[in-house]
């Protein structure tokens, strides 16, 4: 598989967290040669808070995860890629309560502290053992998380994924950081992540905590970002904190927000920049709508517009199928008080194409690989950014190709 | 253009309907060497019902129909392609009106008895005497409708389009009939047509009884078909009653509605048959959601899935992409009771795979140009059926090709 060429030069160097230990293994269930299997250990008083895929079919693992993270408390996570054990009926769901039985009895822990993550086909069944048989050998194989583990444990998450994804931040004013590992490429849209997203964190933090710096830095990163509008039955962001800084959430929240914040924007941008068959990265940035949702809803029809996208594959600047996309998305407009820039060139106003406008100007700036369109509604004070990525015959190729 | 492998073998044998004048030319304003103006002329008492674009951002000609439909009378129609007419200002108001006047200069009419339609790319200014310089010699070569200049008009309004669309059906105990021409292969999504249609019959209406029978028959035709859920600017259906039948709606009205109904959903299903790079026609039958509403909705997340489309493409029975698109409509679903067929093989029950399912038995189905993808959700009594057309590398030539 190529690299998509929006990928970072190289995987971030992240720093240890404490606590948490990392292993990787291959389960031969789909892919042939590669890690596809991760398991993380986390240290008693380790916390957690998630967010989970809005589907009404979703996975097994995620019904899983919904149902033991109430507790707020964690010591395990394991994921495997190429079976997303979602449609799989009363087996699926017996396979995520004896994957975590095995765990919980490897580490004399209970099974609710153990959360599951799966990611890769629908509907395919498989056996618990299929994983099961990988734990003990997983466990015994166990690294400090370090660097080069973190860029272990992001490419045996991988699907479609061209790179592996990771991000890191410090806890400004403490020793404390904030390190995450996502995948994801396809099935990417607004509302709710459609991807995994595992964060991890040295703070001591209580669940609320987490549950509430998670679901605000969650809206304006994974649920801001898409790639082909679909919504997958698996998406999951896990938020871990261990405690082991021995540093308190309460007294640091502004920066712990701010670091998770930069954290999970980072990794969604990634995402992004992975996005199937993606050449170009976009930014839409929506202004002047009646209020930010009705910003957001604009800023996702053009950002979700097939027409839009592969214009941009094109690097074709044809604006028309922006007001196109302005105009279905059923929010108040007018045309008339409608703005369209693309990159810094004012393209329409008044109704019209705007009489300054040079079209070289706008082909030359959707000749980069990072795009911005942005349009003032000029009714309101609402505001909103989406990122996206270019519609190409690659998205096409992958996914005709590969059952994801 | 490569004609689409799902057109009709050759354009219908369209009978005349009385009072019907029909001329086409070439205003050479942006494409060579083909018919792009199509006037239609009608006689005194013509009656004329019409539903247009939601969109926020309609065009110009868009705008000119819906003011002066209130009448409900009509005298002539005239259709361009290649210039949308749309986010022109001003100036594109302006070229609604002159034109209009020129007509009605020319036929001795009043303005608001001509009808307007522009379809082809938006935004790009142009000039009323493009178009007028035109009229006379339009208005001196005008026909008879009849087969040959039926299908000529329905060449003249195509833009991306690789065939002419038309159908007719007979007013059942009456020898009236109703004749339909339409234009559109991309930008088609449900929620209002989307395209151009121009319908007409020799039955004596009222506008609205017109009014009434159309709204009916878009609902289950143009308004249940979508090839790349964009919504153009443009969108037009109008119906139009001579009267020279001296036919009674009044007194035929199940006839005339049923007639109205089979010609609307033909071409509806025409213009999915080209959709842009379509080599499926997929019929999408959503059964037993909570209402009729609901399962519409479903039915349009499978249509619009760009995961669902590319599957069909590769002609891969890939059902977990279904389930996917059932969960994100966000619509009342139930993962066990779901079931879920491809052509007439049970795919999906009681949340995994049916155990009789044969994968080879649905990978042939999907080998078919004609797909059938059923659902049943087994919560209600609500029903719906979408019809679209797959996902192809096509669809990416064509649209990072061509200024729409």
């Amino acid at each position: 598989m190529t690299i998509s060429p929006l990928a970072p030069t190289k995987f971030p160097d992240l720093p240890h967290v404490e606590g948490v230990d990392i292993a990787v293994g291959e389960s031969g269930m789909r892919y042939q040669g590669r890690t596809d299997l991760c398991l993380i250990t986390m240290p008693e008083e380790t916390s957690v808070g998630g967010v989970f895929t809005k589907s009404l079919c979703p996975s097994a693992p995620v019904e899983w995860c919904k149902k033991v993270i109430d507790s707020g408390k964690a010591r395990a996570l394991l994921c495997n890629a190429g079976n997303a054990n979602a449609f799989t009926g009363k087996p699926g769901e017996i396979v995520t309560k004896e994957s975590a039985a095995c765990i919980a009895g490897e580490l004399n822990i209970a099974p609710q502290d153990v959360f599951l993550a799966s990611t890769g086909v629908i509907g395919e069944p498989f056996e618990a053992d299929e994983i099961n048989k990988n734990i003990p050998e997983l466990l015994s194989n166990q690294k400090n998380s370090n660097s080069t583990e973190w860029e272990k444990a992001a490419n045996a998450i991988k699907t479609t994924d061209t790179f592996a994804k990771g991000s890191s931040y410090p806890i400004e004013g403490t020793e404390a950081v904030v390190v995450g590992i996502a995948k994801g490429s396809g099935m990417i849209a607004p509302d709710m992540a459609t991807m995994l997203a595992f964060i991890f964190t040295d703070l001591a933090a209580s669940p609320s905590d987490l549950k509430e710096v998670l679901n605000k830095a969650i809206e304006k990163s994974f649920n801001s970002i898409t790639v082909d509008s679909d919504t997958s039955t698996s998406d999951t962001v896990l938020l871990f904190a261990t405690g082991k800084s021995e540093v308190h959430a309460s007294e640091h929240l502004d920066a712990f927000e701010r670091a998770v914040q930069k954290v999970a924007l980072d990794l969604a941008h990634q995402i992004v920049r992975d996005g199937e068959g993606a050449t170009k990265f976009v930014e839409v940035s929506v202004t002047g709508a009646t209020d930010d949702h009705s910003a957001r809803i604009i800023a996702k029809s053009i950002a979700n517009s097939p027409l839009v996208k592969t214009a941009l594959a094109a690097e074709d600047p044809n604006w028309g199928r922006i007001v196109m996309a302005v105009g279905k998305a059923g929010e108040q407009a007018d045309r008339d008080l409608l703005k369209i820039w693309i990159g810094d060139e004012l393209v329409a106003e008044n109704g019209q194409q705007c009489h300054t406008y040079q079209e070289a100007n706008a082909a030359s700036h959707l000749q980069k690989d990072n795009v911005l369109i942005s349009v003032d509604i000029g009714v309101g004070e609402g505001n909103s950014k989406v990122w996206t990525c270019d519609l190409t015959h690659q998205y096409i190729e992958i996914n005709a190709g590969y059952r994801s």
